[in-house]
């Protein structure tokens, strides 16, 4: 099998880190590297619920996503005047994914923001932001049960967010800037701990894709969640949820 | 197999019906009828490509999509500020897929605008959009050629797009909003007539799913684009391009 | 007497029909053709007053006016960020119209939109919703009856709009977009059923008129608002409501 | 003949007083006080036309209006995010008043913008604008031609503008913001010197009006235009261009 | 001493003519000139404080700024999708000047705008702005206690603002446009009745200043505070509040 | 002499930290930490110069600011629909200030965008952003340098800036959020290497200060960024460009 333009072989993601309580404004705050992809993940508690949610006896989680301007060559422009329209689904993606595995009624009446702050991109960074966007989830939910003792965990399971795709009529696992470029089909991914499905995106860019291309697709992006939950297990140690 | 609330069986669509030609000002103007789904696509054709797009021998489609006020109970305001997360998710999707079954190289240094604006909205506004929308983009194509006779079409495949979905620990198909609501899983194939996959976009609503749930909405969408593309294949008759 | 470019004598309207019930949503669903000028018009009722008029003790009638961007050629861009003038201007002045006939304390403490829709564009599409908006806002009424039944009717008298223009010095009833274009004098009238006057707006278009322009323009506006109210009434039927 | 609130007889108007040159950085600067109603009125020239009026041989006359916060009690809010429907109609009220008596080709590919800036509001802020406004039009062509002599003159005729309206079922002119609230029909009359109609704007303010209101509103707009004409005239002295 | 472009010493202040009452509407409005910078400042009252203000038992004082297009050539556009930089600057500047000699809890629960239109602009409009913003505020204050007498008065002090800058290497004091726009060094100060600081502003324009171009620029702030001080003074005559 | 609350003497700073390099897309990359604030900053290099600026042969070096959501809890929402006002005042701080050190003739017709994101904010950002910001500058004019070589170093001298401020009636230097909200006066000063002033912007928080504050005030401000200067030099080593 020949390897790809970084040496990696096609089922190899990329090294994986992450760092909890990289500041300490936030309960959660954890910086993940994927490679040269960086981002920044804080999840802040409010009591203060969207008006729509109000007085339902449960809570919410939603994500903000957000590329810092020097995370990219040339440097990208602040959204100021409107937020774009990929910023926009890849948040809605983000804060979906999350609350899949999220009891809302266990959270009582709160709401959980996280913030995912790409401050460096090099593909990838929304399956960063949802793997790492999970574990300072558990911080955040660890804090409000330091506060007030919880009854029930709102914690239902993990997730983790790989991306997948065809490159060269090949298919590839996590799939950084160059590649993604390149690629005729781009698939993201995320998967539960137990290995259910929650979000599966996979677009042609000017291309489609078979039955056998998607269940190459599938396969690989199993393997990969398995390495980030991995990486999720040994950042959270003890505090493993579960 | 028991029916659903609308006397459906799981596996049947709702009637479908295409009328080319609704209005005038637009080389395609197309609208559609799902049940009591009603959209109307309009195709315009511009030589204005956008800045990013100039001078590299090509062409470009998008497409946009907009819900009428009066098309929802209670009335849905106006888009005029921003443009809502939803909105921006939807009309990204309809451009992309259309992109993946045209020859933009063919198409010339032209633009392609479907608009798809929602009249009465009962689930399923996205998936008739895409199906309408490629019936518009072929009377836009031959609008072009009467014109300016283009050397090769660049019409490459049809595309349909359905809706299935988990209601009840059930796979369905073509929900409409009642169901869209108490879905536990939502999922949005656009297929080409080849029976390739253009796009695939399954969430879980605070929920996950399995493999085999995978496996069944899949052959149930491979039913429903069937159907969709023989309702377009009737509303185009003999300007069916293939 | 000559004829116009498109064969009518200069007190001619063109053929309008008028639709009730187009589509399911909203209480009233009319759509208007006028010539090659198509608008939906829908009126939906809700109990949110703006803020400025809670607890009066009466009701609001309103307008929003949008033309879809496939209703000309070339396409329209859709007003996202801001509204244009002229937009501003026809929905206030559709609201406006329509109040003066309603008995907002009849009403009570509701508020009924009036969505005009443009689907395609030749001139007189704010006057063909003045027209029609009037019928749909007849069938909010109805549908309000039918939920709750009101102690007096608040409708006070039908309206009907007429536009009329000087163009190559003569005075001609419901111009066309290529006669509009080259009017030297612009008239909207809007008239009740009983002929008196609810709004007048005339403008010279880089020029003026007399007194004696004036007398003829009038005229034939009473002329084309007893057409109108007759195709009113016709659509209407049995529910015309006086 | 009984008085109004303030004194004055139906036909009469408030005093009307016209200053030039009272600020000094825009060729034209006019502050005009009818009453309790201030407006500063500045003309302003460039040669940067509007794109789509670039390389016809001809200018452009706009107008822009604005009310000081400071101008009413309580005060009014800047216009910042959006400007409000009411502005956008005055202001496209006042520009279309002034080219319908500049001739834009003699005035040559220059563009004056006339700006409304109300200090005081008490009725009747858009008709003194216009009033105003054409004096300070008068400052500028005069200022161009001081440094680039034109060969015609682009001043056509003057125009006045007068507010009258039905109060009490009375007709009366020149409405302060007392009557202005209470009035039932609200019209807006814009004359040439020579005595023609550049704009006729009638409402009914949840009323209508017959043909024999029509008729007196409009024999005392004519008295009023004729009394403002004399102000203009004053202010002007040797400068009055005809 | 030589003296400058327009005759003045370094240390000497333009004219300054301070007018109260200059429009009716707000209780406080002062038209200003300092040289050709002319500034109307309205204060108005209202008793809806901002949210995060309610139920302190204190009141607020804040401010506006802004410039008529007219009050510069060229024409200035009006801020109207957006406020600039500038302009936020300056009016989070006033208002900050202000509250520093009032006291807000001799205030009541009362908010007093003072808005500052600039009329005019030849330099120095933030400080003409703040100096004659404060004589507004003092007639503000005198309408409150005419309503509902005030048990003590919340008038701490008096405030001027002047600026001074380094220009062509020496310290001069009330810089106009001309001046302002070739200074390397450029300063705003404003001082109290009593001589001390309340704001000190100093920025090198691509250049910096030392130890002793500061204390020379200081010196020279406080003549002209004391020059405007008396302007002030002279302008309340018996309305002097200390 | 008595402590702070956290421990400090008042001419003591908080341990500053610099990291070049922290990511790699732009070529500066700087993590300050001074205390618990930490910003990134990072400079880009275009050949875009702003319209205003383009055919000068000079280039431009401007900064943006911004505080990420989860630097402060409560969690700031973000600057979408528009940027406030402290926000706007910093970013202009910033460039004014390191333009003040740059030859932009030097410099060529390019511009620098120093953008200075904010992970935890608790007091001066907007000095450690102007320290660290200087840095990224040297880094990325030395990555200029390395590709097309200046004939002459655009870096004038260094800048370092510090907080100092007035709290409970004393002078303390570099204060924190605990200590800013506190603070009756608060002052931040740019200095440059040489000790001469760049900027100097004092303000009175419902207070005032004299002239002996002031001069205790700038005594610290120079203790401290000579302090700043020497952390600048550590972390530049051989790159320090002087």
């Amino acid at each position: 099998m020949s390897t790809r333009h970084d040496g990696r072989t096609p089922d190899q993601s990329r090294p994986l880190s992450i760092t909890r309580g990289f500041t300490g404004a936030a309960p959660g705050s954890v910086l993940v590297k994927a490679g040269r992809t960086t981002v920044l993940c804080t999840a802040s508690v409010a009591t203060d619920l969207p008006p729509w949610m109000k007085g339902q006896g449960k809570g919410w989680v939603t994500a903000e996503y957000n590329m810092l301007p020097g995370s990219t060559a040339p440097r990208k422009q602040r959204d100021r005047l409107k937020v774009d329209g990929r910023t926009t689904e890849i948040q809605r993606l983000i804060g979906r994914s999350l609350r899949a595995v999220v009891d809302l009624v266990a959270l009582g009446e709160r709401q959980i923001t996280v913030d995912c702050d790409v401050l460096e991109a090099d593909g990838g960074t929304r399956t960063a932001s949802i793997t790492a966007g999970w574990v300072a989830l558990v911080d955040a939910v660890k804090w409000i049960n330091a506060q007030t003792p919880l009854a029930t965990s709102p914690l239902i399971d993990s997730i983790a967010a790989v991306s997948v795709g065809m490159v060269d009529g090949r298919a590839v696992l996590d799939l950084d800037y160059h590649e993604d470029s390149a690629a005729e089909v781009d698939m993201n991914v995320v998967l539960t701990g137990a290995g259910r499905f929650v979000e599966l995106q996979g677009s042609g860019e000017e291309a489609t894709f078979g039955d056998d291309d998607l269940a190459a697709l599938l396969a690989l992006a199993k393997t990969g969640a398995a390495q980030s939950r991995l990486a999720q297990k040994q950042a959270l140690g003890v505090d493993w949820p579960f």
